[in-house]
């Protein structure tokens, strides 16, 4: 058992403190991750406040985990110690069900392990990023490839994968017009990533206030959804719509933007159910869907494809005494666009 | 000019009546047709009725065409006299816009030219099927294969194509699981189609009263879904539910039932908009999608398949002047499964 310095919740009214967290011996297939970097997501904070349902306390949020092997267990054979290294959303899965087989674990039939907040094979609640080591089974780690800087890294365990998985699943790629509604830690990052692709991609914010950084981060367009006319401007345009935002949409809107056969994809999900008309649909064959994260396999394959693209999050790194602040912060939309714990901070 | 017997409204509020219709003179390009059979569809009731909006009046309605060319136009490659030919929902389009030029007028950009109650090409309103004669331009008429009895087939040219549509185009055959919902006019279609597509086909209806025939017309299994342990027990195991019913549905309910990137496909459309929990969608990465019938390239292969596989429509033939008992009937599902006008009834 190890003992180590983290940061999270005791309760989900109060703000985050410092706190110790065990992590278990290093067993045969485990291996020991001295973290360098940890994002912050939103999630982060829904959970920590528990607006996603209960949760265990104490707990300890994170799920954008970089950092460096330090111990690995005894039949480890896809890591050693001094690699380069990353967790993101899960840390485990049941391995056997038909869409861990396919290499989707984030669908787990019997539900995947998150890296914190859920019990783990050892019958003990995970424990996240927000912490100086974390001990994780070697399959559900991943490789940081050469040449892609920790810090910027860390998000895309989260919102790297968040946007690349769909955007991969749904064919985004050159002749394909991609919009992205939000240009937030998801949104920055899908824009970056569409465009690496090949597709045309178009921002579909609020208001113009971020349009020099969307075209600075590779969009071709950008538009305000708060103005009417970029509805009736952009109907029937997009092969695909990734919607960031976790708030209320009007769905029969945004699927009248979609040009035949294009999909209105949810990344997060409002609270509440949202109407759709069925007829939105029906014109130009149009799905609304929605996606998690994506598999072990696919994280890998798009660590590669950022580190071959040259593509990280902007992120503003803080120390741990500063996560509630950040929380805050988040909330507000007041980052541009991530961000990262700097886990030095915690030793 | 060539004045003909029809069957049409005079008004939404009363019923259909013996009226004459003039169908436009065979131009260049246009096939005219003796019309041998036209099948009695839902929609039909809904337009006549005005509840999809307002109509003109008089209005013919029927959409599910067969017969025989009488006379072909001087330009006329695809048609000749005495063919055994068919037409369906639509009578025209653009032919120019994206969607028209991949062969999928359906979902027209500029609006197609439905065969009833639409403004056609000449300026004039379309009138429908239930008559004697029709005229209409070549490339919007489909060919009946050798082999497939007129009378079945006519209700191939709209629930056999709104059926096979989406069908073929979300994959259905060897391998995939398909969930028909609704054992009607449209329902006993999917079933026969997906059947002879190579899925394994379950149907969902709301009791179990047409088991018998459900089975009889190739369903490997058949399930009420006003039992709740339907959906307890059929969790997760469907790659494509067709949704054939217009009434409001429990969307998330029926999401419920889909395996990993299955989809739910809507085919008629509720009055009301339907709430989606959008949880429901990320789980298996689901969609809930719209299909309109089919392009007219699609619709033959349609036609060829159903000769190939001996598919028709199990019908009970009717003369016109029972018309309006059948729209009742069909209001109060009283059909096994589609009525046909015999329109020898009218000559």
């Amino acid at each position: 058992m190890l003992t180590v310095n983290a940061y999270g919740a005791t309760s989900v009214a109060e703000p985050l403190v410092p706190m110790t967290v065990d992590r278990r011996d290093v067993g045969p297939h485990d291996v020991l991750i001295e973290i360098a970097y940890c994002g912050i997501c939103h999630s982060d904070i829904h959970f920590a406040r528990g607006e996603f349902g209960d949760i265990p306390t104490p707990l300890v949020p994170g799920h954008e985990i970089v950092g460096t092997v330090t111990e690995v267990g005894t039949e480890v054979t896809k890591h050693a110690v001094g690699d380069r290294v990353g967790v993101g959303c899960m840390a485990d899965s049941c391995r056997e069900c038909a869409n861990c087989l396919k290499g989707e674990e984030q669908y787990c039939l019997k539900g995947h392990t998150l890296v914190f907040g859920s019990v783990g094979r050892d019958g003990r609640v995970t424990q996240g990023g927000y912490s100086t080591h974390i001990v994780v089974t070697e399959d559900f780690v991943l490789r940081i490839p050469d040449g892609l800087p920790l810090d910027s890294t860390a998000p895309l365990l989260c919102a790297g994968i968040t946007t690349y998985s769909p955007l991969h699943h749904w064919g985004a790629g050159p002749g394909k017009k991609v919009a992205v509604v939000g240009l937030g830690g998801l949104g920055h990052l899908a824009v970056k990533i569409a465009k690496a692709m090949g597709a045309e991609v178009t921002v579909l914010s609020q208001s113009l206030k971020k349009q020099e950084d969307g075209l600075r981060l590779g969009a071709d367009h950008y538009y305000a959804t708060g103005d009417p006319a970029t509805f009736e401007n952009l109907a029937g345009s997009f092969d695909i719509i990734l919607n960031t935002i976790s708030a209320k949409i009007d769905v029969d809107a945004y699927l009248s933007l979609l040009a035949l056969d294009g999909a209105l994809i949810n990344l997060g999900a409002p609270s509440e159910p949202l109407p759709v008309n069925v007829p939105s649909l029906f014109a130009n064959r149009r799905s609304y869907a929605g996606s998690l994260f994506g598999g072990i396999k696919e994280t890998q394959e798009m660590l590669d494809f950022c580190a071959a693209h040259g593509i990280g999050a902007e992120i503003e790194l803080v120390p741990a005494e500063k996560i509630n602040e950040a929380f805050d912060r988040v909330l507000s939309s007041d980052v541009r666009y991530r961000f990262v714990v700097d886990s030095s901070s915690l030793a």
